[in-house]
């Protein structure tokens, strides 16, 4: 564990509030966090050469550990160089460990102790993942982060089973510890328990007694009212250690990055952006404009006149335009200006909190935004 | 006319054929031929920012008139700045007046002397397409080159059928002439009359008589052999003015604009680059690649390693994959690869012109494409 002394670095704190902004050090390079990550499930942002991500702001991005199992098989991807070389992005990746994927994506999951058995959401072949096997995938893969391989269960659910499944997430956890080799890749752990307050604070415990290289609190946003996430962010992240990186799986609304990142969130990883881009939302701090609105045929203005992405040189009519005509080019403009949105309100929050100002920051965009959806909603 | 007289300059002549290299002057800049025109159909080179369109080599891209005219509208595209602001490509546009398009996609399209009506292809409408309201248009679109409204004919077809169609061509170019009134946009004429030499001859000379800033080929590659077409190009092109540029429409394949430039042709639009990339076909001098085979699964090198496109810095293991699991960024790879080699062949034939070696470019180009199509048939 030579790099984990060194891999997180904490740069400033908001005195006011949770929020931190650090330096998470990888293989491929640093990031600044708080970091949101693009999702590129199958090797690609959507649509998206990696130059143009680049340009969106992006440094990490996140790629998916049970897509890239099916196709192409970790042994093509190793054979062609890794996933970097594999998919032309020499910044860090962070693989997710295929636990939230058999949980809602595989058919016919049967999870038991040793690891999941499922029928591939593709062609129905049988596929059998454990703790052991998700971690030689993410080290054939070659990732920069590496995260445990969990047993995720929906919410709301039974106690019992959110706590059983809880518990067999750690062990699963420590069998990913044991069985991790690759020094240079970074082992994250995954926080479980639902919406169980104790059963956070026991998972995030017994993890940080394991010592892994960051923390994320998994298992949200899959259904529950975001005020009940809230909840369990400020619960869960205070027990984690202020040294090691804190990521909020699989979250979200840009709201609910600025609400995370007030509880002590560093990292995150959302579709969000991107497909909702490619159903012709366009986020902006005024609330999420829908494209394919009437109301913008004839508009000559940008999205937004201060945002620097490729779809802000064209006017909203022009973008309308490509989604009414059902252009490729629609989604992939869209694509591209939500990941700036999403990587320059990140950056704003970098900004906010080194200059002591997150809460101020936070109380503005919540009134934008909340007016904004009201707006949209009339 | 005024700009018709240095709208066009013959830079070199091969002694040794008709090709020849020019430069065709237009309101947004110059265009080198031969030149290879990729095709935006609906105000989009379909998945490519125009930014990485111009990376391509591209010079010159063309427009449909008819497509536009349905989708947004011209007075739509007029009222967001005209074409080229619309679609963000500051360079030379042509579009093309709609002919063609009645003819391929319109449903029950009735034509009679005074224009087109037919239903739209996407929703039924009944639209009317005449030669003073093509140019009408094509004005309204600003587009940097406008073509004359054409009656296009199927191929093979009835003699009587064909002059009828070429006499009505003839009547409606003279027309469209009249209505034509930006002075800054030029004006080219389209040679008809299918495969009959005479009926090529006498539509030439009676467009010549009227006088353009430029000439095109159409109605073919419709359906006839290629030696058909080459037939065709020998018995016409000579009849045109070596002072004007030169268009074969909606040709062709790589071995077709080849043949065409040995002829004389100086300008080219087809969808095969764009199209045949979308479904996976990658061109090269060694003929076509299908990248969906099994052959490149663990294939490390790239399409052409001499290729300076975002392509070629993947492996056809990774565009192999993007295609199988049909991800949006295979289509664009392809696209961009494609353009790029279509451009690249057309700088090739403008250097060897005018180093007086077109002959022999053509003979290793020919002998080259075709034992490649052998090994891929193979």
């Amino acid at each position: 564990m030579h790099l984990a002394q060194e891999s997180f670095q904490v740069i400033c704190e908001d005195p006011h509030c949770a929020a931190r902004c650090g330096i998470l050090r990888t293989a491929h390079g640093e990031v600044q966090t708080p970091a949101f990550m693009p999702v590129g499930t199958r090797g690609s942002i959507k649509g998206v050469l990696p130059e143009l991500v680049c340009r969106t702001g992006t440094q990490i991005i996140l790629s998916n550990t049970y897509h890239l199992l099916l196709r192409p098989g970790p042994e093509i991807v190793a054979e062609l160089g890794g996933l970097h070389r594999f998919m032309g992005w020499d910044g860090p990746i962070l693989t997710d460990s295929g636990g939230f994927q058999v949980f809602s994506l595989a058919q016919l999951a049967k999870i038991d102790e040793t690891g999941a058995t499922f029928r591939s959401h593709i062609d129905g072949q049988r596929v059998v993942l454990t703790p052991e096997g998700s971690i030689s995938v993410q080290e054939m893969l070659g990732s920069d982060v590496a995260m445990v391989f969990d047993h995720v269960v929906g919410l709301p659910n039974e106690r019992t089973v959110i706590k059983e499944a809880m518990e067999r997430s750690l062990r699963w956890a420590e069998r990913c510890k044991v069985a991790h080799s690759r020094k240079e890749q970074l082992l994250f752990a995954i926080v479980q328990g639902g919406l169980e307050p104790d059963l956070r604070i026991r998972c995030a415990e017994a993890l940080i007694n394991l010592g892994f290289d960051g923390y994320a609190v998994g298992g949200l946003s899959v259904g529950e009212p975001p005020q009940e996430m809230y909840r369990i962010l400020d619960v869960t992240v205070p027990v984690l250690p202020r040294t090691r990186p804190r990521y909020l799986m699989g979250v979200g609304r840009p709201v609910d990055l600025i609400e995370a990142i007030y509880r002590g969130i560093d990292m995150f990883d959302c579709v969000i952006p991107t497909r909702n881009g490619r159903n012709a939302m366009a986020f902006t701090d005024d609330g999420p404009m829908r494209m394919r609105n009437a109301r913008y045929e004839r508009d000559p203005r940008p999205i937004d006149p201060t945002c620097p992405c490729p779809a802000c040189s064209f006017s909203r009519g022009y973008i309308r335009h490509l989604f009414m005509v059902k252009e490729m080019l629609g989604p992939i403009l869209l694509t591209l200006h939500n990941l700036t949105y999403y990587q320059r309100l990140i950056q704003r929050a970098r900004s906010a909190i080194c200059e002591g100002r997150f809460c101020e920051f936070r109380q503005e965009m919540l009134s934008k935004l909340a007016a904004g959806n009201d707006a949209n909603d009339t």
